[in-house]
C-alpha cells in the first residue's frame, strides 16, 4: 500500500476529473482526498490535488508518471506525481531571532513536520548549540548587508535541499541567488503585507497606530516582500502595547503563519498561480 | 446551460469518484467544484458534493436522477441530485429579538441568500410592520411555555417550507413537532455549545467569568441544544463587560453563525453524519 | 445624582491624579471609572478620563468647570468636563451601501447608541423610505466626483451636529470642508489600513491574494485614509473567496469597527494624540 | 527611583482614589498606571491597582506599607504594597507534554518573564536534559493516579515558591495539598471551560463536532477545572481536523493562554474576586 499525490493544472475543460479518477481507478487505486479549484468553470484555469493509495506495490512513481503522461498531454496540463514516502529536504536560514526556528524544530521532533533538515545556516553563531543538540548540521556564514556571501549560501543550499525556509533571515536574497537556486523559498515577514514591506514593520505599525498587527508567510520572488502570500495571522493590539509587546505578540503570529505554511507545503497543498496561492 | 448538485455518501471504496465523474462527463457535463471527505479511506464513510454544469438543455433533474440510480445502487449509496435553479423555501420562527431576522432579510434582499420565504412566524406582534414592508406573510401565533400551539405552527410550516430557521425563537419544539415536520430545522443558540445549553447563556457566562463568549448554529434534534453543530463564532470579553455588553457583542456572533450556516445550507454544503456536520 | 466625565491631558508630572481625585472628592463626588495612560511616566504625555457621580444636584457642568480651571492651569493641561445627560448630535453621510447605516440605526433604536440624529444625508435617494420609518430627516444631495456640493453638505452639518459619521460615504471631503466643519468626522474604510488606501480595497485585496481582509474606522484628516485609526476588524479569507464573498464578509467587519468606534466616541473614550488614538 | 505596586480592594465609597493618590503624591511619588474597577459604584465592590515610582530612595516596601495602613483601615480595605524589584518564585509542575514548559522558558530566557524558577518538577524523566541546559533544578517525582506523592510535591514547593504553574501537569492536586500549599496555583486546561472539564477534552470536542476549540488558564481550586478563569484562547476547526490536528492547534492556544496569564500574574494584574478574575 503506497500513497501518491497528483498535482494537476490546465485550462478548465470537460472531463478532467473523469480522466484523472478513471486513471486512478484503472490502476486499482483509491482516492483519499481530492481538492480542486477553478478560477472560472468556463474558460478559466483549473487546479487539482489528488491524494490516492495504490494497493498493488508494483507501481512506483516513475512508472505511474509514465503511464499518466498521456492524460497530461490530452489536457495540455502541467502535472506532477509525488510518492508520499519520499521526504522533502528543507534548508533553514535564520538570523538572530530564534522563535520560528525553535517552533519548527518542535514540530519536526514531534513527527508532525515530515522533512529532512540537511542544515540550518545562520549569520549568527548563537544557534550552534541548539542544532548540535538536535544533530542537525549548522553552518555559520557571517553574511551581512555589505557582503551577503551568496556564493557560500548557494554552495550549501543548491544540491542538498528541495526548498528553503527563511525563518527570520534578515538579509535580502538577490535575484541572482533566486535564479541560481531555482526552487521554492518560503519567508516569514513580521508584518501584515502588503502593508509594512521592508524593515522594522513593528516599529512602523506602532507609529501608524494600527489596532491590529500581523505576520505573513510568503514565497520569495525578486520583489521585496511581494511574493505570493501563503498564510497571514493577525492580532488585536491597543495604545497600551509597547514596541516590545508588539514583538512578543508578533512572535506567536510569525510562528503560526510559518508553521502552517510549511505543513501545507510539504503536504503539497500549495499551488502557486500568478502572484497568488491556492492552499488546499 | 444548467447547474446541478450531486450529494453522495456511502462506505468508502474504490472507484467512487471515477464512477461519478465518468457519469458527468458522459452526459456532457463539466464539474464546477467537487468536495469530498472520508472518515477513513480504508473502511470509513465517504461523502461527496459535486457541482456541475450541463450544456445540453435536454437533461432535467428527474431524467438525470433516473440515469444516475445505477451508480447509486452500485455503491449502495445515499444520494440526491439537485437542480440549482430550484429555490428552497425557508420558514422563519422568531420571538422578540429581531437582529437575526433583520440580518437574514438583508442578505435576502441583496440577492445573496437565494431562498423563498413563505412566511415569518412569531409569538410577538412587533415584527408585523417589518415583514409587511418586505411583502413577506407574517403569522402571529401567541405561543408560550404553557401553550406552544404546535398544531398551529405545523399547519403553517408543513406544506409550505423545505426547512425552518429558528432565528431566536425562544420556545422549545417538542419531539412530536420535529417528527411531524420531518425536515431540517436550524437554530441559533446564543452560547458556546456544549457549554451553556438552555436558557440565559449570557447570564451564566457572566457568572462563570468566562473570557470568551460564543454563539452556535446547529440542527435541532429532540435533545435541547444538542443537535449537530454547523457553525460557531466567538469573541473575547473581559471583567468590564456587563450583561448588556455580552448581549450586544453576542448579537454579532449570532448573526454571523446563523447567516453562514444558512448560506451553506441552501447551497447544499452541509452534510449531517451521526451527530456531526461536514460543511464543505 | 448626575454623571460627569473629565478628559484631561498634559505633560506627565507628579500629583495629577491626586489633584483630580481630590477635586472630585472635595465636591462630594465618587469616581465610577478612571482610565489613564502615559506615553512615558518620566517626561512623556499623560492622558486621563474620569467618570464620576455627584450626589448633590447643585453642581452643573459650567459651575464644575469653573472651579476645576485652577487645576487645569496648575498642570498646563487641556481638559474638558462633560455632563453625561447631554447627548451628542451625530450627522450621518452615506452613499449607496446601507449596511452600516442599518446597523447604527439598530443600535440607536435599541437604546444602546445614545445620540441624537439630526439627519442622514446621501447622494442616493434609496434611503429615504428607511429614514422616514424612523422619523429621521433625510437630505438628498446629489453630490458626485464632479460636483461634491460641499457648501450644501456644510449647510446641513455645520450648526446641527457635534460630529459626523461617514457610514460608507464614497466621496472625499476636501480639506476646505474639513476646516470649515471643524469637528470630528469618523469614517469607515473597507480595507485594512495602512494597506489598501483609496478606492476598491476588496478588489485590490483579491488581486494581491491576501489571506486576511480588514476594515478600519478612523478619524478623517486632510490625507486620504490616513487619519488616526480608532478600530480595526479582520477575518481570514482563502483563494475560494470571490469578490462578492469579500464584500459580504467585509460588511460585518465594517459594521463592527464603525459601531464600536462610535460607541466609544459618544462615551468620550477616544483621545486623539498626534496621528494616533488612545481608546479607553 | 523605585517602582511599587499597590493592590487595593474594599466596598466602593467616596474618596478612595483621592485618598490613595494623595498618599502617593504626599510621598513624592508619581503614578505610572492606575487601573480600577467597581462592580457597582453604588454599593458594589471596588478594586484598584496602582503602579507608582518614588524618586526618593528612602522608602522601602515595609516603611511605605506601615504608613499606608491608616488608609487601609479608613476604608476597611484588603491591600498590599509590592516592591517591583522583588521577583516572584515560580515553581513549575509538568507531565509529558512539554510545549508550555518550553514556551515559558523562552519567555524567561528572553527576559520578558520576570520570575525566579526554583525548580521544575515532573513525573516524567524526559525533561531533565532540557532543564540542565538552563541550569534549573529538576525534580523527578514518579507521581501517578494511584500514588500522587503529594507530601513529596509539597516538600519541594512549600518553602521555595510564591506560586505554582501546572504547565500540563496531568494529575489532580487534592484539596489537602491545596490547603497545605496555601498559595496561588495556575493551571492550563486544554479545553474551552466550562465545556470539556476533566480528561481528554480534545477527544470529546471531536466527538461533539464543535467548530471551535479552546484552552483555558485558570486558578486551581478544590473543584476540578472550576477555578477562576484568567484567560481563554480559541480557534476555528472543521470536520477535516483529526484528533492530532486539534492537539497541534490546541498547543498554540494553551501556550498563549498560559503565558499571558503568567505575565499578568507576575505583574500583579490579576485580582481574584469570588469565582472570577479581574485582569487589569
Amino acid at each position: 500500500m503506497r500513497k501518491f499525490i497528483l498535482l494537476f493544472q490546465c485550462l478548465d475543460q470537460k472531463g478532467i476529473v473523469a480522466g484523472i479518477s478513471d486513471f486512478i481507478f484503472g490502476h486499482g487505486g483509491n482516492i483519499v482526498t481530492a481538492d480542486q479549484y477553478s478560477t472560472d468553470p468556463q474558460g478559466g484555469y483549473f487546479f487539482m490535488r489528488v491524494e490516492f493509495i495504490l494497493d498493488k506495490a508494483k507501481y512506483d512513481r516513475v512508472a505511474l508518471a509514465d503511464e499518466f503522461s498521456a492524460i497530461g498531454k490530452e489536457f495540455s496540463a502541467q502535472w506532477k506525481i509525488i510518492d508520499k514516502s519520499e521526504t522533502l529536504r528543507m534548508g533553514i536560514f535564520v538570523s538572530d531571532a530564534d522563535h520560528c526556528l525553535i517552533d519548527l524544530l518542535y514540530l519536526w521532533i514531534s513527527g508532525e513536520l515530515n522533512v529532512k533538515i540537511p542544515f540550518v545556516l545562520s549569520n549568527s553563531e548563537k544557534h550552534r548549540k541548539l542544532l548540535m543538540q538536535h544533530n542537525i548540521p549548522f553552518h555559520y556564514v557571517p553574511a551581512s548587508k555589505e557582503n551577503r556571501r551568496e556564493a557560500e549560501l548557494l554552495s550549501y543550499a543548491a544540491g542538498s535541499t528541495d526548498f528553503l525556509v527563511l525563518a527570520r533571515y534578515m538579509l535580502i536574497l538577490s535575484p541572482d541567488f533566486l535564479k541560481k537556486y531555482g526552487k521554492d523559498i518560503i519567508n516569514i515577514h513580521h508584518g501584515f503585507l502588503p502593508a509594512f514591506k521592508g524593515p522594522d514593520p513593528y516599529g512602523r505599525a506602532l507609529k501608524e497606530g494600527v489596532k491590529v498587527i500581523g505576520a505573513t508567510a510568503h514565497f520569495v520572488n525578486d520583489k521585496l516582500d511581494e511574493g505570493p502570500i501563503i498564510a497571514q495571522e493577525v492580532e488585536q493590539v491597543s495604545h497600551k502595547d509597547s514596541r516590545q509587546d508588539l514583538v512578543r505578540k508578533g512572535r506567536n503570529l510569525e510562528k503560526k503563519a510559518l508553521a502552517n505554511s510549511i505543513l501545507s507545503y510539504v503536504d503539497y497543498r500549495i499551488i502557486r498561480h500568478e502572484n497568488k496561492t491556492i492552499v488546499f
